[in-house]
């Protein structure tokens, strides 16, 4: 099984942007750590990241080839991004969505997803947490 | 470590309930899942369903002098029952959000949550699979 | 044929509540004449109270198990109760909306329904007749 | 007693149109029914169909020179037309408004009747039956 | 110089229509003034009324050909008429938009008007005297 | 009989402001006219202009000890000064509403008015002769 | 193949109608221009028009006995009439929405068509050509 | 003169919940100084407080035939419980709303009420000492 | 202890203005009260009126001058004057917002306080004793 | 003549993406017969497909160097990219907006075009006869 | 070179009011350091504070007399004034809006601007700078 | 001291690009002109121009690593880019936000900013200006 992590605008600013809500873990840690997990539930794991709405696009329709399911943290496009949306419905192989922060819990216009709908499911608000336990629904409770 | 598990309104009619949406695994069916994947964890589960706004803001309440956690899925109520909303910023063990359907697939007025911004995070769209993440999460993620 | 009519909250202040609005009978009497209708053709007809939200939602979860109809008047939790909304969706007996006032008629925050989309339909406006027309066609003009 | 009933936009065409929302009976079975069952309750019935707003209008206030109640399904009218919402309220006499489909069960924009207002009540959804039930009401129940 | 009055919908029941709103003057004993009113100050008056969206669109059309100006009370089609606004367009002698109650001391809904844009203004609120003040306007004051 | 004109904001710019919209007429101009069009009808009219919403809330109440009627053109505070809505509920001589220009053409916030609900009615759009036309109605049409 | 071209409301008006917006061609010459241009493909078209918003719904409803397709303009009851759209829906011949003028770029309520949705599609903004383009597609390129 | 003091949902949890919002002060503490600010005014106070919506209700009905007038502080119901303001209308004792904090500098979702329009008045903001005013007026200052 | 009472716009004809909702004691007797309510409590009290939302600015400015703490009824100005929110946020000594009629039983546009968040709370709707209550709480309660 | 047809995001997944929707067919074959008909009308067409707004913006801002009109399908985009409203203003060549899909027959959200605005007009619904149309339009009705 | 500095509403409390926002400089040391700012570039510039709305009405009217620009802070009420907007719109010498805190990151309300629409542009949040560059571009980098 | 101009999307067509709102100096001019002004004043100042939202944000990303400060017109984005918001708020070097044109005078879309909240604060309407003041913010102004 080979699973696909995207990270969305803004998260390779990890450890560095706004701490006090996403923590100092760097993306170079985090993808690690999701490595390690993956590696120890014997599927393959690779990330990605782009701050490019359209990279992001093209990524998600070439991910099907190579990849089993998709792991997804859209950022801030996850509350406006159509185009992210339509990108999702075009592939059907599994899609989790997942946030750092909890967005329910900030500004009224993050409360708001308009790509969660193209998903499975979304998680959000258990930090780096958010992506192992989709990598966890993927490799052992879907089916 | 003792986790409490609070099914809100309808949740008792699990199995019958549009199972097109909600699946036709029965809560008793759910609740055995999860006492047993608590068990093999090595914690204590309890669940427990009430259809009373009021019911529930009590068993809330008293939550914190058994439990060390609380695995919530509000039903209908996440969308508009503010007392809820405070009645889980009353307590300050920690509080997982679970829904079975994806709400932000769902109809335009189930997308919102009132009752997420209380918890850590929300878990929503994995069926049963939803209760087991947030489950994980406290016994094993999070710290 | 049993039937079971539901009332809502404040139901059983009729007759004492804003009778300029809700006219001067009070609850008993429109049972008793309820229950005399049904008699005369031929069905059993049961009456229920309740102004909790709660109870209101497990007495329609139960009601298939004895009543082949329901006919509900769920006051002013029908302008914002989406717990009721589903309970009412939990069960496939035949279910009528009815109210004594006509909503249309009244403050913009009555207007809107959210439980009857669940019903086959709804009656309203037309005082203790809203409930006699709803048992009338059940019992004769539905099938 | 002389009933009319008044129907609005689009019911010439029952039977033909949408029949999986509006059923297949045709305007004439349905008038024939009507007229026979207002016949069989020893009241007079005609009826009358017009697609325009204004003869509309003008019918309403014709209406009590001849007859002493009015059953209405104005169609997609009920929705908009302030003008038809000012004739009903230009004459006395009862006025019940009827619909075949649960408009609280369709679009957003169908939820609201401007019309509504105007009459003693509104029946909603029950398809042929709702202008049985308005029937039954000015003849039996009203006064 | 040619007056044309143009009276909406529901107009003709002028004195029946709720006369704690609009009085219990008849349209012909206003039509009957506003022509004496006329020819006092040297003008030839014609009243036209018409509860058809459709007529007045036409009427509004064919006025040039014989009048000079005109004096128009659209009724409820004041608030949603984007058709009769645009008639008002497509013809360039001077047109003002009278009411017989003042629109913005009523419900919400009456305080919009589409249509006095397509007018030189607005006299709302006078009663007869707001078609007399049109005419004053239009006879001695315009220029 | 003596009649009050009050004018609001801005309106001491006339001749000088946005004379596109407002023509070029001076205040002292529109003043000297309307002086002259009441005592043609014999009349007394006073004049008044300021700048202030105090000032205008202030002359409002006291006009009844000196004038029977008013004639006021409140400007941009006639969409959202809520304090001359009440200010003008407290005196009951008459009061009519006049603009200049037609709002109902202009800007989306100038199409309401809070004000004119407090007055007999308004009359927009035809520049000097909206102050006449107000002038003509309480010295002629009233009563 | 016969097709019928109904023009809606205001559009008799075409070529006197505020020309810097729908151009100096009469209606008289488009409609003469269409029946060239259907002919020289081989197909009978026949153009009807009115300002009634009844007699257009009753216009659509007998087409299909005569026609196999409708290229349609609603002028302004594109924006409003709920009563269009149904009647659009009662009938199953292609129909295609055409507008003159580039309702996305005029005032905000012409952006909304609440009868396009009725439709196969919309084609907006091309002046004569729009309707040169509907006759195009189902002479040529439909199926 | 018996007063009864109604505390809403959450308010059991007065102390522990939000301290920086709702102060140390138990709900406990309280009721035991408002009842000694009573007796030392010669009334008789109780004081009552439950989670349930519909207890809550039901409360408020039986109130009039043990007490002479109602405090009460609805906690989060006071935002959206339509029914609470329909409970509060069907009785005639004078009826006081209060809040410990001040809702209109919370939230935006705490600055409506809905149920205050069904009391003579509302106070809120003031801590404990909110409760002892409503006492005050009811006991002094009201007739 | 000195305390300023300020009333706003349109309280100057308290007695005379809409008597319905406001009452028929006057500001000269209502001042009269407040400052014997004040005597026999052993404090200062003075009372200041303004008309303009300028001079009520100004007089917050200065009054921590002279005294400890307000008593403010800012009327109309309530519902949209932000300058006078920011005005009382300019200053720190203790504030109370009073208002005669209870502002959430009147037009919708009543409901918001833009000032009460400025202040330490509001109270609403129980006529001059609003001010008495302040006055309580300021001199016997607050602390 | 010239013509540069672009499309925008998700449109490269053609005949993959929800085909129920958008068809079968293929980009490239779109492309390709999109080519054949430009040449059998004696006219050049390239095309070009982006995900990427940026790209698609840079795109639009050459293209008046090496084409004389562009057909334009910006997918999800067409939505909310004010950013593409201004690229398409910043050339004077024709431009023409097509859509595959009804969007005014799709998801509220789908209604709304911020883009075309900026071009001759839109074409939408027509599947690959939608861009034929603009084809056929630019080539031989325009001028 | 003249130029006018107008402060609005509750500048006067400059470096009392709010400190965390507003900073610590008061009024006059702000003015002293724009005169002295002013002179080094050759230009003479006034200042003028007023919390009245009528006030600044008139002052900006007059200005053009004396001044050849206007740098102004209008406070609150930037947010609704449409008195203002006019009043700014009436003269038409340079008009530069400024504010000391940055409108757009605080509280909603202050986003909107409906003043600066009457002026050149608009600088915020640069606190005394703010006042400073528009000095600097009016007296070095217009024209 | 370096600090980095960021042009956004459309700005390369400066000069071409709607000259009526925009002017026609060249975004070469542009530059040339603020590296000469950067210069006079002893700074470095570089510029940079992009289309695509991604590279923007990997611009502002590496920014600190170079540059002590940003002036940045995000053009459109400016009006719905979250994901720039973001951006900005991932670096604390001093960013200002500029726009050429008042975007508070032009449609109503573009008078919102999303990002200038994550900036010191905003300069819009001055032309070329708006840059030119930012600059001399940054180098002389701040601190």
């Amino acid at each position: 099984m080979n699973i696909l992590v995207i990270h969305g605008p803004n998260l390779n600013m990890l450890g560095v942007r706004e701490p006090e809500i996403y923590g100092d873990m760097t993306l170079e840690t985090l993808n690690a750590m999701l490595e390690r997990e993956a590696k120890s539930r014997g599927v393959e794991l690779d990330t990605y990241q782009s701050n490019s709405e359209g990279e992001l696009i093209s990524k998600i329709h070439h991910a099907p080839q190579v990849y089993d399911a998709i792991i997804i943290n859209l950022g801030a496009y996850t509350h406006y991004s159509i185009a992210l949306r339509d990108a999702l419905k075009t592939i059907t192989i599994p899609k989790v969505e997942v946030h750092l922060s909890n967005i329910h819990a900030r500004e009224e216009f993050r409360h708001q997803s308009v790509t969660a709908a193209s998903c499975i499911g979304q998680i959000s608000g258990f930090g780096a947490a958010s992506y192992i336990l989709a990598l966890i629904y993927l490799v052992e409770l879907s089916n």
